[in-house]
């Protein structure tokens, strides 16, 4: 099969792009210094290359992540890094002979694990964003609680999300440190041996913990590009250029392409193709001005503004051939693409709740 | 099954509020009057209760939705209100019993449906959105090729997306009737029955169209509330509250519901949390500071911003016993929501390409 075969939208993973970051990614942080977090691609097969490289713990953001990445044999260690008021499907996962850990910040959350049946839990500690997590002088008095209703306290997590888009890298430095020094003083009332958290975003800065949660780093999209990542554009939407209009009366042309609302996650701003200005997104459309105008019929790539909402929006990403050294970079119509070969259909397995 | 047992995030539509929405709708435009637009719920099993309200025609914007409306038996007059490459899909739509209409815009797109096996086709016209759709006066021309490749040319089509949301309805009218002059000149030089067009913001002004493709008054949402429509939020997001905060130091408290950028379509900004300020979504997170906090374990129902793509991100809708005289306006903790029944469970089985 080749990607002119493909019905649009598509999502196209550049196998190439994606095995130059899992690797670099393994460089910087080996094996159990990264837990590779599920929820930027929701796709086991995806997984199980990065477990290929090294990694054999993961992240996950929800209950069917675990079951998901469980059922798919990669459940030597999976973190559900997020609060559950009903943990029993964890609990089932655990029972049929996973290790699942699940986060807790409330005697609500700790008594769910309980009662769900997940034996080991980590304290989710804020450390600066508003979201969920402890006040770090509180954490040890909730690991002391958890430890007297049975649980394993294996240590803390706490992330510091609202610090991974910084674009101004030297500050994205210093405010991670000052969020890891409260993970660090919460640990020293905790206790246990893991200290989770970091992202794509702090990953090179945060050195306190134990383990990073990065996630985003394996398909990037333009806001992490945007904030001067190393890593590679390695997940685009292909799609189909279904109108064009010419210039005339003063008002400059534009095409349309088959991409839109319900194949793109919104929350960062419009999707960018190479070499042209976004105009707007429709449900089904995408509204642009190209330099060298497309034909009807042409095929575009289409980069993402945000990777992990993006993927949700899809039943498969296919794996086309693309060389590790500029494969990814032609997104445009007219580099060849449909002429590639898709090398495998990766179901994205781990959607919904 | 009750509320309570349903796994969160969940949409809900509220039996009462959507079946006052679609009687209100039919009154004010009978049978085939309304062309009801299926991408704004994806659900067959909803598209059936439209049917039964009188309108067996129905507009599409993808080639799955026309394969999935007609596989449930409601293939009568299905019209795919959108350009395509490749009509082959289609075509073997109509071959298997169902009547199905075409979009074309351009040579390319009538060499498609001639291609692919669609026998009758709309003349899109650009009416004053930058998207789909020719030049007025070059409509008549494609008709005339159209119909030289032995297609049936049923009419015309034109959208006035840019008018749907525009909080000023005399404005909104106004406009609309700029554009369905557009749509009456191309019309006078294509012919045919059809003149379709027009949705549920411009419904009531439209009254050049033969038939109007709206979709959004089944479940509405926050943008189409605020452009004054009378229609009733039908659709929530079922949320449980997994995290919360109290005030310290001179911050607000705040509260963390596990529903945010997997369960909301964002290009309309944050979904709104009745008696709530919402701070902003995650990937599964909705943070927001309520007038009355909620604790950890209460569930929420979360108002959606743009109804359409929220849909997509679920593979399900339930439905719920709301009176249709008040029982969707709570939409906040403690409303009682836990203990209501759920009615009927449909699957969003149009997702997809």
């Amino acid at each position: 099969m080749r990607v002119a075969d493909l019905t649009t939208p598509a999502l196209l993973v550049d196998a190439g792009a994606l095995e130059a970051n899992l690797a670099a990614m393994a460089t910087a942080l080996p094996g159990p210094r990264l837990r590779p977090h599920v929820k930027a691609h929701k796709t086991t097969a995806l997984a199980a290359r990065q477990a290929a490289h090294g990694h054999h713990g993961f992240t996950c953001a929800t209950v069917r992540e675990v079951e998901g990445m469980a059922a798919a044999g990669l459940g030597d260690d999976l973190l559900l890094a997020n609060e559950v008021l009903d943990a029993r499907r964890l609990g089932a996962v655990v029972a049929a002979g996973a290790r699942v850990t699940v986060a807790i910040d409330s005697p609500e959350t700790l008594r769910a694990a309980v009662d769900g049946g997940v034996r080991e839990v980590l304290i989710d500690v804020n450390i600066g964003l508003p979201r969920c997590g402890i006040a770090p002088d509180r954490a040890g008095a909730l690991a002391d609680d958890a430890r007297a209703a049975g649980l394993s306290v294996r240590g803390v997590m706490g992330y510091e999300g609202h610090l991974q888009l910084l674009t101004d890298a030297a500050e994205r430095a210093r405010l991670t440190t000052e969020c890891t020094d409260r993970l660090l003083a919460a640990h020293a009332d905790v206790g246990g041996d893991v200290i989770s958290g970091g992202g794509t975003g702090t990953h090179a800065y945060n050195t306190a913990c134990t383990e990073i949660q990065a996630g985003s780093y394996a398909l990037m999209d333009t806001a992490y590009t945007a904030a001067g990542l190393e890593f590679r554009q390695a997940l685009t939407v292909l799609s189909t250029v279904i109108s064009t209009t010419a210039p005339a009366g003063g008002m400059p042309g534009w095409a349309v392409a088959d991409a839109g609302l319900k194949a793109f996650g919104m929350d960062h701003g419009n999707p960018a193709v190479p070499g042209a200005d976004v105009w707007f997104c429709s449900d089904e459309h995408l509204t642009f001005a190209a330099a060298t105008p497309p034909r009807t019929g042409d095929r575009v790539r289409v980069v993402p503004a945000h990777i992990d909402p993006t993927v949700a929006l899809h039943e498969r990403m296919y794996v086309i051939d693309g060389s590790a050294d500029g494969g990814s970079r032609g997104s445009g119509a007219g580099d060849g693409i449909e002429d590639r070969e898709v090398l495998d259909t990766w179901t994205v397995d781990l959607r919904g709740w």
